[in-house]
């Protein structure tokens, strides 16, 4: 922490702040420049409101160092870890799973047909949407309970792992025994009750972006599960609120590296909700996948125009398939590989298969 | 809704769009233009997706007309609506209350201090959060139900009515006992599950607008809240996030008159995190109460610089009652006026006063 | 300047950074904290590129701890500066000069009815672009020499002093020749050319803040001028650009009180193109004046559905003659005044007339 | 052009509104709906200025349907447009050119010694600024003229088409003598003085996208300079202003489709400035050609260090060198090529080469 003296600070402000600092267990540093005094205070505190020093009519700016997140960060846990979703998928690896499906689950045969067409497609996991947080009180809502039985229907019948979104604290327990990744979605990154729920629950967590969020705030909110023992998180980028309207959100896709500088954690793209235009999303998708992206999230909808939620950012099973296609090439030669899905035959209930290649050794 | 199709549509495509549309139950309008064929859809119906439509290669664009908020509309209601928070403290009317205290309950002693001095400075309410939601989990979090007793007591001693934020479904039963309003931050306006849980409660609810969320958004957040049946929502404007860092967030002061055109709900201002700094908290406050503000709300701590939150934003007690001073000079010239808090003698919890002049005569 | 270095790096490292600092002139001081390990480059220099010291591998981040500016800063010049636009009308002081009229000057007598019905209302300066930056080429572009001409006209018939947008650094002394007041408009702000020939002009010159600038950028740009050697700048908050869409721009008036703290220049508000519809006009002119704004801007039009720019957002005659009122009591409140216009018989052109009281003593 | 009216509006209201709109050659078409009037107006007219109809009470809002560019769009010219830069050099078809070099022009050693390196590495064209804006007055402008002749050598010696950066409508002419490519840069993305002159010259022009302009804004700033008759405009995304502080701009990778969705012009990205730090550029230099990219522009310094602007973006020869090794088998995937650089024997003034393979047969 850098605590910058106002012009005109007395030698008595200055030593007031340091005797301050050192009371609360920091080692003090002063720097008297040319134009500005600056003090370091120098200790390993994160839970200290140092910021509140601004408000001394003495100090002008309080800095921060080192970042605020610890468990999240690549100087705790150097390499990339390993978040294995089931069936030997895994995210943070050489494998680029693809998890694609519709917005909302709608009812069993939408669902159980968009299920097999993701998956004859080239799908590694399935999404579905059983409670949905809409802007609106009178869109759809999702079919809540009645949706998480579909989702689990078409694991069994599919075979493929399911993620679905979770809203309340109060529903974690129920969502976690139909799913197999949590997701917690860009408007509650910083529901911190749903936060530390998600982390009890030992699940693989896949953490959306915040619409406004920094990456360090998203980091801190990766923090917040973690700090439950929870490291099985998965980071999503989904776009930012920008004043760009020609797009639905600003897809931040230079967010990947700079999320694989800083944190040990997987991180992975949603051109759909990223752009809110399906013409979008195959050239989004390649860009995310060449940026370094770990896996891609793409809302499939057997028929798009007449989806109840988020049509218009929809694939066709077609156009999916051919994304795929395309995908699978330019993973290869970046030395990755996008993983085919799970054998149609076996359950996926049926316990951990053997690991992909390139899959999950460590989870 | 509007649809534009795209150049080059044929009649075929035409003809397609206006027959979904009338499946779906609206009437369509078709309009030929130079450059672009238009269908209008005329029909009431708020919970379709219309947008999903965007979704066919004929589509350009959907445009919705009409806003897609009901009970919060001035349409609905063409008078401003007045929100009772008890002891005759009003907001929509011609009131303007000052909720002020620290950002969080830090124990005994200091909140009752700190209520003790802003109702001597002027408060109208005491706010105090028990429930912190920080960015960061090794940040002080708050003394939760400890919180909400020291709440109440200051409530009875001082006999100020208290806000106080909740983040968790789950505890709306349990913070609704202790508080005269329910707040609901901004991290939280999009949290759906606690906007039906606060607005079951039937309690007042302040409404944090989000950090990147448009008035619209807003407004529909608050129509989670009325469709429970509670109509006692107070908005409150509290900056929202863009590139400029020389403040915390960027005040928008015009959501003030925005707001009332729209809506009828009573909407304050919140210039500390609207700012981030306390030297910049008086002539904001000053400019929301110019541009039509119903109330404000200021954080205010005894000792800033040892605030375990957010001390760099709040005033010491001593500028906090000079600004009010400032204020009810401001007021008067605007014709509305600062209330004086509630007699000192007199508990909060000992009922409904009588109303104050210019108070609350409906809810 | 602080230095952070990597975790990691070695005492080579830390000895060659400060050996490059101690090379460039500085002084260093290093203090090695638990987590990190900054450097302290002590020196007066700002024209130094030390950021590039960020492309070094051990390098983390280099952060800046003085302002960029100098001569636009309160420390330069502690008290704030006076700034005479003529005829006694002075920005930064107690007067606080109402300039209004239509965006553009439209024809002679569209701008000489403008002129008389603003004046009659009370406004202290008459605007009117000759030279308009439109964002399509197809729109208005303004009159060039026939608007100066007629500008200057309505000077002399009028008798107000006249602001105009100056576009090309080829047409500064040209304009120059017919105005009081050359004005620098937000997408020019830095346009580097431009701001230097401005500033040699000596003329005194509204500098309207960027749509996406900083308030540091924006008294950077106001330093080119000022590096020129004239000090007559007169800063303009005109909104910037957010994903809000309720308004044009997001008028941002904590800039007002942050401009004043970090620099001794005056700031008026430009409440039209802040928001972009004359309905938040009044409300945000009310909120400028408060918030401590030393001069407004408003577009005003006789007829303005018929503008050939910007109609949306400019008030009728009568609305802006209520606004003036208004602000009036207003300013008086808070130890102002609004100027009343010079005398309607005597030309504006007719020399300095004696200092109106509160005007400039200084400039 | 649709006009929606406020509920309430009268048949009188109505009327006037479509009679205006008819007088101005409008025809009109009325869609009296459930809750609101809208009133289509159909026409070609670009030059009018309707939106002016929200200043009367009536109105509640003005939605234009059409694109307001007509020369940049896809509608007026279906196929992509082709844009030779020189030596057979060419923008908008199979090629992928890379433009690389300093920020600035900072000697004759340096900039040669960049050729060279950036040549040998893969470049296509070479970069350098002669006039530099700089946030600072007090930061290096770039050597001018002196610069400029500097270029003109390193184009004879190397062998590089050479692109530079343009500030003042006054130097059009002169710059226009030393370089193959006239660059616009994103401060001066709407200096309309500026596009009208580097349209006059006939010259390919490098039109950078504004720090905060939407991609239709860019397209209107293009069609100022297709309006001049002069169609060698290559778009350049180089990363937009938000809220997010961990690199310097977001560069928007969705611009690329959604430009060549709306416009026939080509657009390359510039992920130096976009994203502002070095180690990002190369997986955001991958993305962008996974993306769609027309060219990239890329900020290469022998000694970064030491650069006197923008070092810490800057990429080392080396690092440029093997980042140009991985797109050219990226290009290859995706059925493009990064041009090889001209034979460094022949001089680049030496009249236009055939044009190589995947090249430009128009222009």
């Amino acid at each position: 922490m850098v605590i910058v003296m106002r012009p005109g600070s007395t030698q008595e402000d200055i030593q007031g702040v340091m005797a301050t600092l050192r009371s609360l267990g920091f080692m003090t540093h002063l720097s008297q420049g040319v134009e500005r005094t600056i003090i370091g205070a120098i200790g390993e505190k994160r839970d200290l409101a140092l910021a509140s020093l601004e408000a001394l009519e003495c100090v002008e700016r309080v800095i921060p160092i080192v970042q605020p997140y610890k468990l999240a960060s690549r100087e705790f846990h150097p390499e990339p870890s390993l978040v294995n979703a089931g069936q030997g998928i895994c995210f943070g690896g050489a494998q680029i799973p693809i998890i694609a499906g519709p917005c909302a689950v709608e009812g069993e045969e939408q669902l159980l047909q968009a299920a097999r067409m993701v998956k004859a497609a080239g799908a590694t996991l399935l999404r579905g949407g059983a409670y949905k947080p809409r802007t609106s009180p009178y869109s759809f809502q999702g079919l809540h309970e009645e949706g998480l039985r579909i989702l689990s229907l078409a694991r069994t019948e599919v075979g493929l792992p399911v993620v679905s979104e979770v809203l309340n604290p109060r529903d974690v327990e129920l969502v976690a025994r139909h799913v197999d990744v949590l997701q917690v979605g860009a408007r509650n990154m910083q529901n911190f009750p749903l936060l530390r729920e998600v982390g009890r629950s030992g699940m693989p967590v896949l953490l959306k972006r915040g619409l406004a969020a920094t990456i360090d705030e998203w980091l801190m909110a990766a923090e917040y599960i973690l700090r439950e023992g929870n490291f099985r998180v998965i980071l999503c980028e989904r776009g930012i609120r920008t004043y760009e309207t020609a797009t639905r959100n600003t897809l931040d896709l230079s967010a990947v590296p700079v999320v694989k500088e800083r944190s040990h954690l997987p991180v992975i793209v949603d051109p759909s909700h990223g752009t809110g235009k399906w013409r979008l999303v195959p050239p989004m998708a390649r860009a995310a996948v060449a940026a370094g992206a770990d896996g891609l999230l793409i809302e499939v909808h057997p028929q798009p125009a007449l989806a109840l939620s988020d049509g218009a950012q929809s694939l066709t099973p077609a156009n999916f398939a051919a994304l795929v296609r395309d995908l699978r090439r330019l993973a290869n030669l970046l030395g990755r590989e996008i993983p085919e899905p799970a054998g149609a035959t076996g359950p996926a209930a049926g316990g951990e298969r053997e690991p992909a290649p390139g899959g999950c050794v460590a989870g």
